[in-house]
């Protein structure tokens, strides 16, 4: 059933999609804020089920690429962010019926509600990955042989650009070095798409389920129970490891918020990488989960999701993982999204400590 | 009056405009080879001076942009050169009726000769520049306040974007970004004016001039005279320097070839420094020319040009100046243009010795 969302949906959705979103995604809060402020400037917006969507609706998606590092300094407009879909349009065979999100995560979970708030349209209760990854390709609509292009990007100072690619690997190469001279943020429209093709492709309710985790974790701390438990129930996950951060490694290079975190208890170190998102979990030298599997960071105390780079030393945190959209674990999505595609000379490891095959 | 461009004008115009273009532009015999197979398939190109050009003519230039040291190994396709001009049209208020060059020199005077036979439309006798230069910021119509943008760009692989810019700058900046991440290379359609807009931007008459200076080398090698005083002739300029190439270094950054030649005769050494473009010259230690006049290198007794990246070690040759369009000595224009835009800390000097106003 289509549902309403209105500016008291906000905090549950942002929390819940920061966690879904795996460190990655953009800064919760600014995500928030963004879309209260859209929210009450323009009025609730529609969300639908992909199952609802008619089969002829013409849909984008719509998201923040960069460094998330960059976009708290940088907060984008309005403006900014429906650019990326009035410059798509016109390249399209029709109007555009309806916004999706291509990823959860803080920012990109709202970024399209501001948008569809801005525009009047509706949204789709629904994304492309169902976690968040730090490539626009890195979508399961690519795994469906659905085009990334015609696409469109806009930065805050008006300069907007369309590309025509070949394949989503290029659309991300030429989309990320423009955004890399656009000062590393950028909004981006992409993956136009049918409403029937969007009931194959896409991650269906990822909207609800975010706002459910959020609420799941707001409802533990105002009954005193653990919060982070609570999340762990409502990912079917599991946690891999509690301590405090002891040290913190980042760089912004190429456009991403690469790096690595460790994490200690009793004399024992979870080590995590990440390029934007958490991809890979490592304990004492074992393997404890990979990308594509969800590895999250949660305060240890009151369950708030800590995005990659929002991790600071002295942190007491918990680390979790669940199980990815089963379609990630194909070999042409390992291929795409497994460990060694981000350059971790690791085998996919699935998050209950099974190994997958290479 | 309108001519008629034919295969066999090639050869000569290709020459002279790798003489305007200054050492950059591109190989001059990859431009007439590009511009022979297309006017031999698709036959002759009207050209038009930009007083015979319709008030309400829709005009676009075409050129390559990247690093020439690059384009000599990847020769570019019809498909690619017409790819950007189609791309743009849809942005525009109606049909491309004229096809315009950014500058000239050996690969973008002839580019455009292949867009205008493969498409089927008049080329303008005229250039953007009068010149080459490195950037696409830099031309004439930019001093107007004519915009760059909407621009197009394509590549070998079937790429293509479009740019809707603030300023000619930031068209220059995202897609030289996008170039460089596309392979050096790509095919570019930008600066759409009207038949009246180009009447007050362009360099009027420059493919003429370019042939008629082709014509003039030939002419004198058949004569047995002098070809480099013969170019000389033709362009009001005077011979810097004469000598033996001992020297070269050159490197491909940031998508341009950039580099220093020193020239030697008799214990006196010329220096000169070029980014994709002859810059600047300087013979012990004293400025004798530097951009916007046009700084030129010829094959010393057959007055053949020589591009930047033709430079080689033990080549004799002679280095001639001339002025350049007037409209490039303004202030506004130093600025763009000037010795000191491209990080040389000399002021400009005309031609003729005489130093500007910094």
């Amino acid at each position: 059933m289509p549902w309403t969302l209105e500016g008291h949906h906000i905090p549950d959705l942002a929390r819940g999609a920061a966690v879904l979103g795996t460190g990655g995604g953009g800064d919760p809060h600014i995500g928030a804020l963004l879309a209260t402020q859209a929210l009450a400037t323009h009025g609730p917006v529609q969300v639908v089920t992909v199952d609802e969507v008619p089969a002829d609706a013409r849909v984008v998606m719509v998201a923040m690429m960069g460094a998330p590092t960059v976009m708290i300094e940088k907060l984008p407009s309005l403006d900014e962010v429906t650019a990326p879909v009035r410059a798509l349009e016109p390249l399209l065979d029709g109007p555009i019926t309806h916004i999706a999100c291509a990823e959860v995560g803080g920012v990109n979970s709202t970024i399209p509600i501001v948008a569809a708030a801005a525009l009047g349209l509706p949204l789709i209760d629904g994304d492309a990955m169902g976690r968040a990854f730090p490539e626009l390709q890195m979508v399961l609509p690519t795994l469906s042989g659905v085009a990334a292009s015609p696409m469109a990007f806009a930065d805050d100072k008006g300069n907007t650009g369309i590309l025509t690619t070949v394949d989503n690997v290029w659309a991300e190469r030429i989309a990320r070095a423009a955004c890399i001279e656009m000062g590393c943020s950028v909004m981006i429209s992409l993956f136009p798409q049918s409403g029937e093709q969007l009931r194959e492709t896409m991650v269906a309710g990822s909207l609800s389920q975010a706002a459910a985790i959020g609420r799941a974790i707001a409802a533990a701390r105002g009954a005193n129970e653990d919060p982070v438990g609570r999340a762990i129930d409502e990912l079917h996950g599991r946690e891999l490891f509690a301590g405090k951060v002891i040290d913190v490694e980042r760089a912004t290079t190429a456009g991403f918020a690469r790096g690595r975190a460790r994490i200690e208890s009793d004399g024992s170190v979870l080590e995590l990488s990440f390029q934007n998102e958490h991809l890979l979990a490592q304990a004492d030298g074992v393997v404890l989960a990979t990308t594509p599997d969800l590895i999250m960071v949660l305060e240890h105390d009151s369950g708030e999701p800590i995005t990659t780079e929002g991790l600071r030393y002295g942190q007491r945190v918990r680390v979790i993982a669940a199980p990815s959209d089963e379609r990630w674990h194909s070999p042409e999505a390992l291929a795409m999204v497994g460990p060694r595609y981000f350059g971790y000379d690791v085998n996919p490891h699935r998050f209950d400590g099974i190994q997958e095959v290479a």
